[in-house]
C-alpha cells in the first residue's frame, strides 16, 4: 500500500509556515508499513487540487489531504471533492449537535452560517468526527482507492489520524512492514566514510537499504528494512549495525534523535559526575546544548565564557604570563581554563574551548577555524588542536560538538 | 514567472527531516515576485523524478531542485539530469580546485575518488560555485524553462540561491520592480497588532501590501511596493513605515535581517560601552546570540552562566540569605546578579536572567515559565517579571529575546 500527502493552501507556497504535519504523518504512515511516495503542496485554485488527485491517484493507493476546510471564502477543498465525486452536500447531524456544543453550550458563542456549514459534507463521503475542531474529517473511496481530507490545523488532524484515519488504514494495509533506525556519527567525512564502508555496504542483504545524511561536522547512516516480520527486520538490521560498530567505534555517538548533550548527559548522570565549562570562541554555545537538555540542572553546574583576557585572569585566574607568551588561543592557555574552572565551579569535568571563529582574527600560523579543546577530568587535563572552516556560525557548531564528543569519549572509556 | 520547489530524497517522505528548505526559498521567491505554483518532494527513483520534472515542466517556468547530490550512492539526481538533459559527464575544473583546496590544502585530507566525481557535471549546464561545501550547484536551460539543482544542506542551498540563483533570476524576471522592506517587532501578539493597525492597514496604497510573519515572541511585518521606479516605491513604503512608528514605537526592533543581537551591538559601539551577563535559566544562550555577531568582542566581555546556587554565591558572590529567603528566581536575586556581574567583569551594562524553564520546577506562585530579568546600568539596576509559555525551547528563546531588548530601549533613550 503505498500514500501520498497532498496539503493544500497558500500559507505553504508563500513560505508563511513551514509544512511539519508531513513530516509527522509520514512516520506514522511508515509505521503502518505503508511508504510516502510523494508530498505535494498546492494552492486552493479548485483546478490546481483537481489536478494533483488526479495525477496522485495514478501512483498511490491512499491519498490523505490536508488543509482547506476552514469556514471561510479561501478554503474550498470540501466544494472542489463533492465535485470530484460528483455529489452533493448533505446535513451531517452528529457534526452539527457537535459545532452547536462547542460554540453554543460550552462557550455561550451564537452558532452562525458559516459554522452550520461546517456540517454539510458531500453525501458520498464517510464522515470522521472531528472533536478537536468543527470541520469534519472526510474519508471517500473510489475504484479501490481511499482519499482523506482533514483540517491542516496541526491539532486536528493529528486528533483525526489518530483516531480515525491510522486504525483505519492499519486493518486495509497489513501487506509488510518497514523497519528504520538511524546511526548517529561525528567527526568523519561523507566520503571518507563511504570508502570506509563500501565493502560493507555491497555486502548488505538486498531487503536493508542505506542513506547517508550529511548535517555539518555529523553523518546519519540510515537503515531501512523491508519485509513481513518486524521483528526479524530489526534483527537483521541490528547485526549490521554491529558489524558498522567495527568499521567506526568511536564516532557512532547515538540513535534515532538522540542529541550528542543527551547522550553526554546519560553518561555523567550514570557516573555521578558533574560537568562545568570555560567558553571562549564557542560564547556559551556549549552551556546553551546543555541547558536546552530537560532536567540538565542535576548533572551541569554552569560556564564561564571570557570573551575578553581580563575575564580570563579576573574571573578564571589564568596567569597573565601565560597569555602573552603563548597568545590567548593556545594549549596552555586552554588546558589552564579547563582545569580552573573545574577547581572554581566544584566539578568533575570541565570543558574548555579557545579559538577564532573568525570572520576576522586569522593568522598565518593560527587561521581562522583553529580550535583549542580542552577536558579537566578527575586524574588529568588533556587537549587537542582544531581546524575547522572560515565560516564563525559553522566553526562555533563544530567546536561544541568536537568538545562534547571529547568528554563522551572518555566517559565511555572511564570504569 | 511561475516556480515550483522540488526536494529529492527519502529523508522527507519518510518523515526524518521537516522541509525548512521550501518555506525558506518560497519567501525568497516571492520577494522577487516569482511565485511558488507547487512544492514536491520526491524520492531519490530516477523514474519518480524525471515524471515529476515532466510535470512540473508543464506548469511552471522555474524549477528549484534540491537533495541528492552528495558523493554517495544513494544520491542520483545529477546522473538523472544528465540523461534527462541527454548530455554527458565532463570535469569542472573550478570545482576540482576548490574541492582539492578545501580538502587537502586546507585540512591535510587526502581527495579520493568520490571527491573528484563531485567535480563532473553534465556538459550542457552552468556549473554555480557552491564555496560553502563540494557539490557544485547546476544550472540548466530547456526550451526557455530553466532548471537549477542545489545541496540539499540548509547552510549550501541558502549560499548558492542567495550568490547564484536569485541575482540571475532577478534579471530574467522583470516584471516591473518590487520594493520589499520587512519591520521586526517584538513582544506582541499577530490578534493585538492586527486590530491595533486596522485601520491604518485599510488605508494602505492599493499597490503595497503587508504580511504579517509569525515567529516565537516576534512578528515581522513585510512591505511589498510593486510598480515601475523603485525610488517611489522605496519613498512610499518609508512613509508607512514612519506611521507605523507612532502606533508601536517601542515595539519595532529593526529591520529586513537585523537580529536583536546585532541591533544592540550597534547601541553599544555607539555608546563605547561593554557588556556581560549572568545567566541561570537562559543557561548561555543570551551569550550565544551575542557571541554569533562577528566582531563581538569589542562589546561583550562574557558571561557567568549559574545553573546551580553554589555558582552563584562562589563565583558571583551572592548572599547565601538572599538565595534561600526569596529562591533563585525573585527579583532579589536577579539583580545581585546583575550588579555582581557588572562589578566582576568590569562592564558598563549587565543583563541577568532566573527562571523557571521547565519542563520540571515550577509551583502554583511561580509556575513553568516565570522569568525574572535584571539589568545593571552605570547608575541603577533594573528588573522584570515575565510569564511565558510551558515549553523550555520556547522560554529560553523569549527570556533572551526580553533581555536583549530590555537592554535595547534602555541604551535608544540614553543620551
Amino acid at each position: 500500500m503505498k500514500a501520498e500527502l497532498i496539503t493544500i493552501g497558500d500559507e505553504i507556497l508563500i513560505g508563511q509556515i513551514i509544512d511539519t504535519n508531513s513530516a509527522w504523518m509520514a512516520v506514522e504512515l511508515n509505521q503502518l508499513g505503508i511508504g510516502v511516495a510523494q508530498i505535494t503542496s498546492v494552492s486552493d485554485q479548485p483546478d490546481h487540487l483537481i489536478r494533483a488527485l488526479d495525477e496522485a491517484l495514478q501512483r498511490a493507493d491512499v491519498l490523505l489531504l490536508t488543509g482547506g476546510l476552514g469556514p471561510t471564502r479561501d478554503d474550498r477543498t470540501k466544494k472542489v471533492l463533492c465535485e470530484y465525486f460528483d455529489s452533493q452536500l448533505v446535513l451531517h447531524e452528529p457534526t452539527l449537535e457537535h459545532i452547536n456544543d462547542l460554540f453554543f453550550r460550552k462557550r455561550g458563542i451564537p452558532v452562525n452560517q458559516l459554522n452550520r456549514d461546517q456540517a454539510m459534507v458531500p453525501a458520498i463521503c464517510s464522515v470522521l468526527m472531528n472533536l478537536a475542531g468543527t470541520a469534519p474529517g472526510m474519508w471517500f473511496e473510489k475504484e479501490g482507492k481511499i482519499i482523506v481530507s482533514m483540517p491542516g490545523v496541526p491539532f486536528e488532524m493529528k486528533y483525526l489520524m489518530t483516531n480515525e484515519v491510522l486504525p483505519r488504514l492499519a486493518k486495509r494495509s497489513g501487506r509488510g512492514k518497514i523497519f528504520h533506525k538511524t546511526v548517529l556519527t561525528l567527526g568523519l567525512s561523507e566520503s571518507y566514510l563511504a570508502e570506509r564502508l563500501s565493502d560493507w555496504e555491497d555486502q548488505l542483504p538486498e531487503h536493508i537499504h542505506l542513506a547517508y545524511l550529511p548535517d555539518p561536522g555529523r553523518i546519519r547512516l540510515r537503515f531501512s528494512a523491508f519485509g513481513d516480520d518486524e521483528q526479524l527486520l530489526e534483527e537483521a538490521v541490528e547485526a549490521e549495525i554491529a558489524k558498522l560498530h567495527q568499521f567506526i567505534p568511536d564516532s557512532i555517538y547515538g540513535y534515532n534523535h538522540d542529541t550528542l548533550a543527551a547522550v553526554v548527559a546519560r553518561l555523567l548522570l550514570k557516573h555521578k559526575a558533574t560537568l562545568c565549562t570555560a567558553e571562549s570562541c564557542t560564547g556559551g554555545y556549549i552551556a546553551h546544548l546543555l541547558t536546552s537538555e530537560p532536567g540538565s540542572s542535576a548533572w551541569y553546574k554552569g560556564t564561564v565564557v571570557a570573551y575578553s583576557n581580563e575575564v580570563k585572569t579576573n574571573v578564571l585566574g589564568l596567569d597573565p604570563k601565560i597569555i602573552a607568551e603563548h597568545g590567548a588561543v593556545s594549549q596552555q592557555v586552554v588546558e589552564q581554563m579547563a582545569a580552573n574552572v573545574r577547581t572554581l565551579l566544584r566539578c568533575d569535568y570541565a570543558l574548555a574551548t579557545s579559538g577564532i571563529a573568525g570572520p576576522d582574527g586569522g593568522t598565518p600560523e593560527k587561521p581562522v577555524g583553529s580550535v583549542w579543546i580542552a577536558l579537566a577530568t578527575p586524574e588529568q587535563t588533556i587537549s587537542k588542536w582544531f581546524t575547522f572552516t572560515n565560516n564563525r556560525e559553522r566553526n562555533i557548531i563544530r567546536s561544541a560538538q568536537s568538545a562534547l564528543d571529547m568528554l563522551r569519549l572518555v566517559l565511555l572509556n572511564t570504569p
